[in-house]
């Protein structure tokens, strides 16, 4: 991405972009202080090269559907149960950034104490990514997992009808010398974006990627489009469909089911424009509950290194671990740039200049 | 599989079949409490038509490793750690079902009081379906997790070294009406003894189901049982492979990094005969730290149902939600017989012979 900066892509910086993004969200009603943790999450997302969670969606998912009355600006974010390590949040149909960082941080106060604890937040927007969150626990020497569910694009196994939404889960674990393992990813096969593309590429979808209205596994990006993505694991069973399908679900039920949002058969689908009803679910632990972190840390980093040095498979450079990439990004990023797609950057520069405020994005 | 009992199947009970693992076991040196808990794993895997996971493995898993001295029949179990909402068992190699039994009911214990808790234990053996566990929760009223490393059959994404167990997570939840969602899945794309049936069968596997020796993805059962499993999501990353990778990586971390047990490096391949090395991983937290247990059972039910009600793909009866087969399979076996193999029926009558025990199964 980086290296094709040149033609498609702008760079900016980390503290421009955020910068910018507090202004425009402020200017669209949200206090100065979320504005913030929106403005770190998603370019965090920017940051490790995630570049669809990241200002990308500034407008379309957050800015618009302020201006469209479809998103609380100046949510009253509460909580609405709690145990020594448990906790509920209600996010009044705000944005979801800084009420899932607020839920996470609680957890992870909770676990200081305790050892471990759970969190979940109803009635609330998309966050970003759910790797922000689950990392948020690594300073603390914790285990930290994220999820969130979302709107529908998805089909079970064996079905036709859009139920389930991308559904991600992330789960973080401090390492040592080598970056934490950051693992956060969507329980569909591929996003719905990754269609979009190759319609206007004009590329036939793989198989298992996504089937038609009828139910059929297509490889017609239109037909797709019409349909239905397909969870992890793909089409029908033989290589695990159920499986994706499973955690997809699972995850609807973590969140929405268990914080009382809205779920299943409630829960929107991509193409309506109405109050998010997203839930989140957040979980950590103390890794000094099980072993001294010094020595765990020590053995994470045996762990990575062992599948970082191990055999390449013919035509591959080498192996990878979760977070390893976006880290390397995260690092290149800093030192020189953070690429925005130019479309998105028009897209950033119209925002500007229809709220009436500077844009210098430029690095 | 009831269907084809006739033919390749003996009919046995629940009861006798306990009884029978239970006589096995006390012959080979384990304490007759223990031997009850492998017993009431086995079964309910049998039950519940998970056959690979049943009593088929008694001899080979467990009473077999035994004889050969890699697994210690009377292990002192023990806590080496523990908080509040977190405990760390040692089960001195042996079985893993009492320990993983005893662990989870401590983390269950722990969640009752606090609200959530972990557990993990190392040094520990196969112990049956990670599902079990998972389900020990469910009469409490909440949400139950369980893991394990396994021995080594898979790569990883981009590699071709054999290092990643199947490692199988597992989540029930409970619900009202409906049976529970119980979700136990192993994080490779299928298991080992699938490309072994292939084999028999003298039938191509599918692509993304293993690679051979050399890292190439191959559909020859010989030259994949040379080789490796794939992780879910199958070859490379555009069936996201990287995920289930992921997730495998994940249950090494989470069983053994983090109990200071083998991970990794350390951990046994499938071919080597030694003590087990295992780790396991628990977790619990109590569904009215979030909300109302009859609403949020009303809302399971909601959900489950929003599944099974949708419309059904092309060429399908209809649609399934995880645990479902499994709890009419139980059902259905309570009532007219658990189907045993008729060549794991003849292995258990050697058995039997060999440590000069009745053998009285049939129905």
């Amino acid at each position: 991405m980086a290296d094709a900066a040149i033609a498609e892509y702008q760079l900016s910086t980390e503290g421009k972009l955020k910068h910018f993004v507090v202004e425009v969200l402020e200017k669209s009603g949200v206090a100065r202080d979320r504005a913030k943790v929106v403005a770190e999450v998603l370019v965090a997302a920017d940051l490790r090269g995630v570049e669809s969670h990241g200002v990308a969606r500034l407008e379309p998912y957050y800015v618009g559907r302020i201006r469209a009355g479809h998103l609380n600006p100046k949510p009253n974010y509460q909580i609405v149960r709690e145990t020594e390590t448990t906790v509920l949040y209600d996010a009044d149909n705000g944005l979801g950034h800084p009420v899932g960082k607020l839920a996470m941080a609680k957890v992870i106060e909770k676990a200081a104490k305790h050892g471990s604890a759970f969190g979940a937040v109803r009635n609330s927007n998309h966050f970003g990514i759910a790797g922000y969150y689950a990392m948020l626990a690594l300073d603390h020497d914790m285990v930290g997992m994220a999820s969130t569910n979302s709107v529908k694009y998805g089909a079970p196994t064996f079905g036709k009808d859009v139920m389930l939404g991308t559904n991600p889960l992330a789960f973080a674990v401090p390492a040592g010398k080598e970056p934490s393992f950051v693992f956060d990813f969507a329980t569909t096969t591929v996003p719905k974006g990754k269609l979009e593309v190759y319609k206007r590429k004009n590329r036939p979808l793989e198989t298992g990627w996504a089937i038609d209205e009828l139910g059929e596994s297509t490889t017609d990006p239109d037909a797709a489009l019409r349909g239905a993505l397909l969870p992890l694991g793909g089409f029908g069973v033989s290589h695990g469909g159920h499986k994706g399908y499973g955690l997809g679900l699972l995850v609807d039920i973590l969140c929405g089911v268990l914080s009382g949002g809205a779920f299943g058969p409630s829960l929107p689908v991509a193409t309506e424009n109405k109050a998010g009803a997203i839930s989140h679910w957040f979980g950590a632990f103390r890794v000094d509950a099980f072993r001294d972190v010094a020595e765990f840390k020590a053995d994470m980093d045996k762990e990575l290194r062992y599948f970082k040095d191990s055999h390449a498979a013919p035509g591959q450079s080498r192996v990878y671990v979760a977070g390893e990439i976006e880290h390397e990004n995260t690092l290149r990023h800093r030192e020189s740039g953070v690429p925005v797609h130019v479309k998105v950057w028009d897209g950033l520069q119209k925002l500007a200049s229809e709220l009436s405020i500077p844009f210098d994005l430029g690095r």
